[in-house]
C-alpha cells in the first residue's frame, strides 16, 4: 500500500502538454489533503483484483472535514476556503482567490466599439461538464524490462509527455522510463492527462511487480477528467446593417480541483471563436476558478464547444434582434481568406513574427451546402403552434490545426528487403486512424501500396519525439514529417536506382513498386533494397527527418439541424444534422466522415442531454453510463456529412485538421433549431426536457400575465 | 503435427549470410529423406512439454533404410550413396559425387617452385568435428502480434538474415515477420545457423498459439552443427635458407548432411591462413564433401583454426628438418606492413579493385612477447627422458576483420529530453559485450557517459540492417556505423548549442555531457535536447548511418604453450598459454581480454580433449557435456592475455578483430610443445591420451627394430 507517506510531494501536473507545461503544477501523487470526492487517497497491489479490493476495504482513513466550495462564483470569495495552501506549487495565477488562471485580451477598444453601435446585445450562455467517455477507461501496465528499465504500456495520448512527467514523480530518469501506448479504445482528450502512470510505476517500483491498474467506468466518471463547464457572457455591439464592429466574451470556469489545462482550454475558448467574425474591437476575458469538485481538463474540442455555443446563439439572438437572416448575418461578417486572426498573438499563442493568416477558407461552400440540405429557406421559422413543433438551426465553427510553433511530430522510414518500409513515428493513433493516414502519406510519396508500410507508432524508445495526438494535429504534423522522411527515402531509392538503371536519378517515376527509367528499363523497389544491402555498397536505405509549422490554418464548418419539440414532455428530438467542413486536402474520406459523424454525435449530446450532476456534498451521481446518458444509437437523427475540400499551403498535401472541429457547432445548431421551433431561446445546454419544458412554461406564464 | 506432407518443399540454406547466400540450398523443411541421424523428421506442438514428448512417443515412423556414406573419401566415389539427389537444390558443386563446393586458388606456380627448392616438405594433418557447445542451446519463441505478424524471438546471431531466409520457408512475407534477439548464452556461429526458427514459425501458423522450441543439450550435438573435420595436405618448398617459395594447401572436408556455410568455411581455410607467409607460389584447392553425418556449419574461426593447425605444425616440421629456430623460421617469411593478400582476390573474396594490404602489422611485438614469456630461448628443446616431459610450442595467427565489400551495418541515435541517446543497431550482442562496445563508441563520439546510452539491438523492426555477429565484424562494422552516427548527431547537437551560447558550432566542445564555448558559457545536452524539442524550431537531434568496408585488416596473433607430457599415460597437460593479439585500437580493454581467454580455453580443447564421436551407423556417441569433454576450469593452465595495440586505418578509431583469432593458433602451439615434449609430431588432434600413447609406442618400437 501506498499513501501520500511513502511518496515524494514533487508538484506537477496531469496535462500532457508541451515543456514546460503552461497550466499550474498544483497536484501530488498522493497528498496530505483530498480536494474532492475522487480525489487518490492510497493505492493498494495485490496478486488479484479480489485481494485489492478486499485489502482497500480494510482500510480506514479519518478524514478532517475541510469546509468545501463548489460554486466556481463563491469560490472566488476572498473568504471561500482555500483550495490549494501550498506554497510550493506554481504557476497558480491567483491563489489566495482559488484563480487557477486568467486571461485577458483585447484588440482595438470595446467600450468605444460599443458606444458607435447602433444596437449591443448581451447574453449569458451557460454550458454543462459533460465526460469524454471513451470505450476504453483509462488502463496501465507497469513493469521491469531485463535491463531494469521500467516499462509503462498505457492508454495515453501523449507518450513522450508521460515519460517526462512522470519522471520526477517516480523518481526515475526518463531514460529508465520507456512508454508504450498500444491499441487503445479511444481518448477523446482525457488521455492527454497522466492519471494512473505514475501510481502504477509507483507500485511496481514498490514491490518490483508487474503492476496493471485500470478505472472502473464510475472511477472513470469520478476521478478522471471532463469538459470545463463555463458560465459565458456575450456582449455585441453593431451596426443597423448587421455589421459587427464590436465583441466582447467574458466567461467564468470550472476547473474543478486541479488546474490542468485550464489556461489552455480557456484560451481557446475565445482564440478559436471571436476571430470567426472579425471586427475592430474585440475584448476577451477568462477566469478559471478552483472548487471542490472533480477536475476538468482536456476534450476534444478543448474549450472550443463552449465558446461557439456562446457566440453562434449569440448571432442568431443579434439577428433576431435585427430582424435579419441569421445566415445573411453570418457571411456578412465572416472571416475571409487573407484575413489575419488577431486574438492567437494577442494571447500569446503562435511564435512572435508568425501571424495567423487564413490561407484556405471554405466556410461559404460549407453554408451553402447546410442552407440546402437542411431546407433552409422554406422550413426556418415554420415551428407553428402544434404539439411538436418543428425548427431548423446552423452554427458555424472554426478550429485550429494544431498549436504553431509548438507542436512537433518526426517520423524515421526504414526500407526493407522485400520492399517494405518500417515507418517509425511518435504519433500517437488514439482510434482516430492516423495510423493509417500516416501509412498512405507515407506509401503515396514512395509510390508503393499501403501494405508495404509497416507503421511503428507510440514507443518512446523506438521512434522519435511527438507532442502527441491532441490540438487535432496529427495528419498536419506527424503526416507531415512521414511525408518529409518519405521524400528523403525516395531520393535514395532513386539515386540507387539510377545506377542500376544507368539513368538519373530526377527522370525516374515509381509508380506501384516498380520505377521505370525513360528507357523503359525497370527495376522493383524490393530489387533496390536488395541491391543497396547487399550488392553495392552496403547502404541501410533509411532516413529521420522532423516536422513542426509556424501556422495553426483553421479548418472550418458549417453545421444544421432540424430538430422536433415536444412542448407537452420538453423532449427535444434531433431529426437532421447537417455537417460540412473544410478540413484542407482529404487524405482518408471514409476516415474523416467518421470523424464529422463521431464528433457531430458527441456534439448532440453535449447539446441535448449530457450532464455530470453532483450531490450537495460534491459527490458525483452520474457515474455510470445510464444515469449519464450519452447520445447512443437510438437517438441518432439523420446524419449527413460534406467534406469541402480546399488546399491549405503549409500541410502535408494540403490538409488540415478533422478531429476536433465537427463537435463544435452542433449544439449551438441545435439550440439556434429549438428556437426556432419554439419562439423561445434557451440559454443552458443540455436541453433536457425539463429545462425546455420549464422554458415553455415561463414564456406561457410570461404571456399570460 | 507437422511433417514433409505439411510444409512446401522450399530448397534453401540454414547458413546466415548475405544474400544471395553463396553456399549450397540444399536443405528443405521437413523432408521425405533423412540424411543423418538428427534430422527433422516430424514436429509436434502441445500444451505442455510433456504432452508434446508424449505425443512424439506415439509418432511411428516407417524408415526404408537407404545405404550411407560417412567417410568423405568413400563418399566421392560416383558409386557411393547420392545424397542430394534432388534436381531443384542449387549451388550443389557437383551431387553426382556428393561434393557441396569446391575451392581451387593459385598464385604463380607451385609445381615450378618445388622444382626450385633445396628442400621440399610434405604433411598430413587431421582436424576432428568438435562443437560450439554454446551454454545456452537453440531456443526460439514465435508468436502472432496485434497487427497479425509473426514475432519470432530467437537466440540467433543473424536476425535480419532469420527474417529473409524463413521467409519463403514458412510462406510468409519479410513485413509480416519480425525478429528480435534478446539476451542469449553465446553463439560461437552455431547461431549463425537458422535451425529451429522455421519449425516453430509453421507451428504457430498451423496454430495460431504462440510456440516456443526448445533444443536439448543432446539435440544441440546431434541436430545443431559442428566445425568441420578436414584432412589438410601440406606441400612447401623453401631455400636452405629458410626462404619459403613455393607454398600448397589441399585440403578434404567433410560437411555432412548439408552444406550450409561449407564453401565460405573451407574458403577461409586457407586465404586467412597462407598469406601468413607471402611467397611467389602459393596454391590452395579444397573438396567438401557431403556424408551422412550431422552437418558441420559456422564455427568460431570458421574454417582458419584447421588452417593454421595444419600450417603452423607444417612450418615448426619444416623448421626441424632445416635445423632453424622455429620462431627464426617464421620471422624469415611471414608477411610485413605494405603487403597484400593474394589469396583473397583469387579465391573471389573482396571487391573487385579492393586489394587487400596490410596496413597494421604487430606480429613483431606479439611473437616477441610470447617468446619472453614463454621462456622460449631457455625451455625450447629440453623435453629430456623423464616420465613427465616438458616443452614449449609456438603458433602464429592471422584472421579477417569482417567480410570486406559485404558486411553492413546500420545505426540510429535520437537524442532524448534528459540528455539520453536512443541507439538503435541491428548489430547482435551474443555475449560478446558489442552492445557495451557500441554504447563506448557512440559515448565517446558524443561527449556523454556509457550510462546516457540506450542501446537497442536486434530487432528487424526498429533497428537497420546489420548483416549480424560473424566474421569478428561488430566492432569495426556496426561500431563504424554508430560512430558515424553519433557524429552527425553530435553536429546537430552542436549546431543547436551554437545558436543558444551564440558561438561557432565548429569552436564548441562536449564532455562529460556539457557543451562550452570559448567564452567559457556552457550548456548541458539534456538543455539542447528541450531546447531543440520545445523551444526553438522543434526539431527531434537524431540521426542515421550505414557503414561496410572494402578492406578487412587482419589481426594477428602469437601463441605459446608450455606443455608437461605424462608419457606412461599419454596425459598432456598444458601448463602455461600465453597469447599476444594484435587486434588494433582496442576499446574495451577487458572484454577484449575474456575474448583471448574464451578463444584460446576454446582452442585448448580443440587441440587436447574435443571430438565428436560416432558409431559405425553414423549415430553420435557424445551427446553430453560428460561423454564429449570440453576444457573445463579443473583443466585450465597459467593464462596471460597480451594486446598489442596497432592503429588501423579503416576502422573506426583504429579497431581491428578480436573475436576469433585468439582461437587459430592454440592448438597448433600445442601440438608444437608436444613435439618439442616428446620428440614425436602427432599430425592429427585432439590430443588425447590414446593418441599420443600410440605415437610414443610407435616410436620406441621403431626404435627397437
Amino acid at each position: 500500500m501506498l499513501t501520500y507517506k511513502d511518496v515524494p510531494r514533487v508538484p506537477y501536473t496531469t496535462a500532457g502538454q508541451s515543456w514546460p507545461e503552461p497550466g499550474p503544477h498544483d497536484q501530488y501523487c498522493l497528498d496530505y489533503m483530498v480536494r474532492f470526492v475522487g480525489d487518490r487517497v492510497a493505492a493498494v497491489a495485490a496478486e488479484t483484483p479480489e485481494l485489492a479490493e478486499q485489502a482497500l476495504s480494510l482500510i480506514k482513513v479519518n478524514y478532517e472535514v475541510l469546509p468545501a466550495v463548489l460554486d466556481p462564483r463563491q469560490s472566488m470569495n476572498p473568504n471561500a476556503p482555500r483550495i490549494h495552501p501550498e506554497p510550493e506549487s506554481y504557476r497558480i495565477h491567483d491563489a489566495t482567490r482559488n484563480i487557477a488562471a486568467h486571461l485577458h485580451a483585447e484588440v482595438g477598444n470595446v467600450e468605444r466599439g460599443f458606444a458607435e453601435s447602433d444596437l449591443v446585445v448581451e447574453g449569458e450562455y451557460i454550458v454543462p461538464q459533460v465526460q469524454q467517455t471513451p470505450i476504453e477507461n483509462h488502463i496501465v501496465i507497469t513493469y521491469w524490462d531485463e535491463d531494469d528499465r521500467l516499462v509503462v504500456r498505457t492508454s495515453t495520448q501523449v507518450p513522450y509527455h508521460v515519460r517526462r512527467i512522470i519522471s520526477p514523480v517516480i523518481g526515475l530518469s526518463p531514460r529508465r522510463i520507456r512508454v508504450v501506448k498500444p491499441r487503445i479504445g479511444g481518448g477523446f482528450g482525457v488521455k492527454q492527462e497522466v492519471l494512473l502512470e505514475d501510481i502504477c510505476a509507483l507500485l511496481t517500483i514498490a514491490t518490483d511487480r508487474p503492476v496493471k491498474l485500470e478505472f472502473s467506468r464510475a472511477e472513470e466518471f469520478r476521478s478522471s477528467r471532463s469538459r470545463h463547464p463555463q458560465i459565458l457572457r456575450m456582449k455585441t455591439g453593431v451596426k443597423r446593417d448587421g455589421t459587427i464592429i464590436a465583441n466582447q466574451m467574458t466567461l467564468l470556469a470550472n476547473t474543478g480541483a486541479y488546474g490542468t489545462h485550464s489556461l489552455t482550454v480557456q484560451s481557446n475558448t475565445g482564440s478559436k471563436t471571436l476571430p470567426l467574425y472579425p471586427c475592430p474591437n474585440i475584448r476577451f476575458e477568462a477566469e478559471v476558478v478552483y472548487t471542490n469538485l472533480p477536475p476538468a481538463g482536456a476534450f476534444r474540442g478543448y474549450g472550443v464547444p463552449q465558446g461557439f455555443f456562446a457566440l453562434e446563439s449569440h448571432i442568431d439572438e443579434i439577428a433576431r434582434q435585427l430582424g435579419m437572416d441569421a445566415l445573411q448575418l453570418r457571411r456578412k461578417n465572416w472571416l475571409k481568406e487573407g484575413d489575419e486572426n488577431p486574438l492567437a498573438q494577442a494571447l500569446g499563442e503562435g511564435k512572435e513574427g508568425h501571424a495567423q493568416i487564413i490561407e484556405s477558407c471554405g466556410l461559404p461552400q460549407c453554408l451553402q451546402i447546410v442552407e440546402d440540405k437542411l431546407n433552409w429557406q422554406e422550413k426556418r421559422g415554420k415551428g407553428g403552434t402544434g404539439r411538436f413543433r418543428h425548427g431548423v438551426g446552423v452554427a458555424l465553427a472554426m478550429h485550429g490545426t494544431a498549436i504553431p510553433g509548438l507542436d512537433m511530430g518526426g517520423a524515421s522510414i526504414k526500407l526493407n528487403d522485400d520492399g517494405s518500409f518500417n515507418v517509425l513515428v511518435g504519433a500517437t493513433d488514439i482510434g482516430t486512424g492516423s495510423d493509417t493516414v500516416i501509412a498512405q502519406i507515407a506509401a503515396e510519396v514512395l509510390g508503393v501500396r499501403m501494405e508495404d508500410i509497416v507503421i511503428h507508432s507510440s514507443d518512446t524508445d523506438f521512434a522519435p519525439f511527438d507532442t502527441g495526438a491532441y490540438a487535432s494535429s496529427t495528419t498536419y504534423i506527424s503526416g507531415g514529417a512521414a511525408k518529409k522522411a518519405a521524400e528523403q527515402v525516395r531520393m535514395q531509392i532513386l539515386d540507387v536506382a539510377g545506377r542500376m538503371l544507368k539513368a538519373d536519378p530526377a527522370s525516374l517515376t515509381i509508380n506501384n513498386r516498380i520505377i521505370t527509367a525513360p528507357s523503359g528499363q525497370t527495376v522493383t523497389v524490393s530489387q533496390v533494397a536488395l541491391h543497396s544491402l547487399h550488392v553495392e555498397n552496403q547502404q541501410q536505405i533509411m532516413s529521420t527527418a522532423s516536422w513542426m509549422s509556424y501556422n495553426s490554418p483553421p479548418p472550418f464548418a458549417a453545421q444544421g439541424a432540424e430538430v422536433e419539440v415536444d412542448t407537452e414532455t420538453g423532449v427535444v428530438r434531433v431529426v437532421k444534422a447537417i455537417s460540412a467542413v473544410d478540413a484542407g486536402r482529404v487524405v482518408n474520406p471514409i476516415m474523416a466522415e467518421g470523424q464529422i459523424e463521431g464528433g457531430s454525435t458527441q456534439a448532440l449530446g453535449y447539446g441535448v442531454c449530457e450532464e455530470m450532476v453532483y450531490d450537495q456534498q460534491g459527490a458525483l451521481l452520474t457515474t455510470n453510463l445510464s444515469d449519464y446518458r450519452i447520445y447512443s444509437a437510438v437517438d441518432m437523427p439523420h446524419m449527413e456529412s460534406y467534406l469541402v475540400e480546399t488546399h491549405d499551403p503549409f500541410g502535408p498535401f494540403g490538409v488540415k485538421a478533422i478531429a476536433e472541429i465537427p463537435i463544435d457547432g452542433m449544439a449551438p445548431a441545435v439550440a439556434n433549431a429549438v428556437a426556432d421551433a419554439i419562439g423561445i431561446r434557451i440559454n443552458q445546454i443540455p436541453l433536457t426536457p425539463e429545462r425546455v419544458l420549464r422554458a415553455i412554461h415561463a414564456q406561457t406564464q410570461n404571456a399570460q400575465r
